[in-house]
């Protein structure tokens, strides 16, 4: 099973990055994780649909390829990042060619505090209802970084890997069962 | 009074940018509307946060010399475009310094369709808490571009710009009252 | 295929009423439409839990009993009415009983006005996020009132209940991916 | 200064109506709390619009008589309670006659866990884009109720009461200031 993880933040030390690694790390056998760095993309112009950038048209393929989402959410100013949206609104494109439509998808977000981009995540669902993505309704995985990452952005808190983990597992039944 | 209005489109042919130009046109008297092309910021990237390009600095003296702002939203995916949030998050940071800070604004949007831009809005609404922007109620701008522009996207519509004027002036006399 | 239908208007002669007729009228063959009246549900209390008034108790034994839900939302106030959330508050609980627990769903809406309960929806969908109900997110049901009811309340129009039938059949489908 | 206060929660020993109770408590000077008790009112109907439960004028006279209006609200399944959902509809009715017509406001809410009603905040801030409400923006009074009330539902932590006591007189200040 291939899933396509995409991280919307682009800091370095990004604990978002740091949770997708672990994504990787923890990812049960048969779970193969691949991932899209949005950062390439150029703001969204609907001008350039009728010739597309490269990139925009590699990351469409990457995500028609992918059995199944990751989306990987910091919360900015009470919403995802312009930095994700962009990127949702290049592969929603064409008219016609949206790459999501019906794929099954997963959600996890770290934010600092114990909030931990819930409003993120239900911007994130609104936006499904569009695209025709499925996504899990559980288990919610919004991580408080405080505490569970080291010096170099990566998650070192177990209980939270596990819960990825749990996540993965629940992802891959639910892409089944749509399959 | 000068109000900053900002189009979350960037398509030459925007009906959105129709609609901020017919805004410029029926102003009244005594509001100046100045723009911001939102198209020229990079993505948004924290790490760039302790030296800003340019652009953003300026974007950010943009907002915080105006007395009220004018969003002007199309919807994508249900929610605003990416353009948009990118410009948002740049001009909410870095940390301490989120120069919409207690600005007074009004929302107006065009979409095909009877929906207009609803969904967008709302979306919108709910980054002003964290931003403590404080958004007009009404009128609510949603525009159903359908039959209502020119060739060239120029909103014709005389019915629509009475609306836009009447927004301009609930805009002018919230910022007044907020003063 | 059992569904049980919920309308969340109590109004006699309640457009929402109607289209919920419409849909009994037009369901495919082998769909069978229950419904329960959640008027007669008193105001929700999590004092009366450890002994539930016996209507609760029944709304309760209807969802679980049913292969699928649809609701049939109005909108008051930009959200679904108090009405429908008492319901939903009633049949959540107690703790450790949700009775809407993986159900498949679907929405429907009638509004008077082209944004069709599109506000309402949003809300309800929100919930289903807690409640760990699966929506279809296509089609989107949302239905302008105007014109297309009798004096009686009576939908009227074929396009409309048409599309009704497209989203039983819809229902009907996913109920089966997901069972 | 007259301040409607209304809690959504119906429980007996509800750390809703605890905060409630902790607000009249810490209220400064010339501030007076008002309190009504929404669990009086039946099921909304809008048959009953033209002759409405003597309950409901009351209710509706009580928030016009305000000079600002202070949420407390719980959250059931990711919302507001039905409870409070039923109160406000009513008292939005009959059309055009909206007793909440420009009234400042203040939100604040009690559950159990750190994401503290911040689900059922967001989606009364939707509602009162339709009831013309105006909200404070900040401070977010979002409490866990973990370990900060006594056995008879009374808030004891002091922390949590300066808030109160912030958000009281921020709402004195915007409600100065929008009269």
């Amino acid at each position: 099973m291939k899933i396509l993880a995409i991280c919307g933040s682009l800091r370095k030390e990004s604990f978002n990055k740091g949770a997708l690694r672990a994504a990787i790390e923890v990812a049960p056998k048969g779970i193969e994780i691949e991932t899209f760095d949005i950062g390439v993309l150029p703001l969204s112009n609907q001008d350039f649909e009728k010739k597309m950038p490269k990139v925009a048209l590699d990351f469409k393929e990457k995500i028609k390829n992918a059995d199944a989402i990751l989306f990987v959410t910091p919360e900015y100013n009470y919403s995802i990042s312009g930095v994700l949206k962009n990127a949702i609104d290049w592969s929603s494109r064409p008219y016609g060619d949206n790459s999501w439509e019906a794929k099954p998808a997963a959600i996890m977000g770290v934010g600092v505090g114990p909030k931990g981009t819930v409003r993120a995540q239900i911007h994130l669902r609104q936006m499904f209802i569009f695209l025709n993505i499925f996504a899990l309704n559980r288990p919610e995985v919004m991580i408080d970084a405080t505490g569970k990452f080291d010096e170099n952005g990566n998650l070192t808190d177990e209980e939270t890997k596990d819960r990825i983990s749990e996540l993965l597992k629940a992802l891959a039944a639910w892409t089944q069962k749509l399959s």
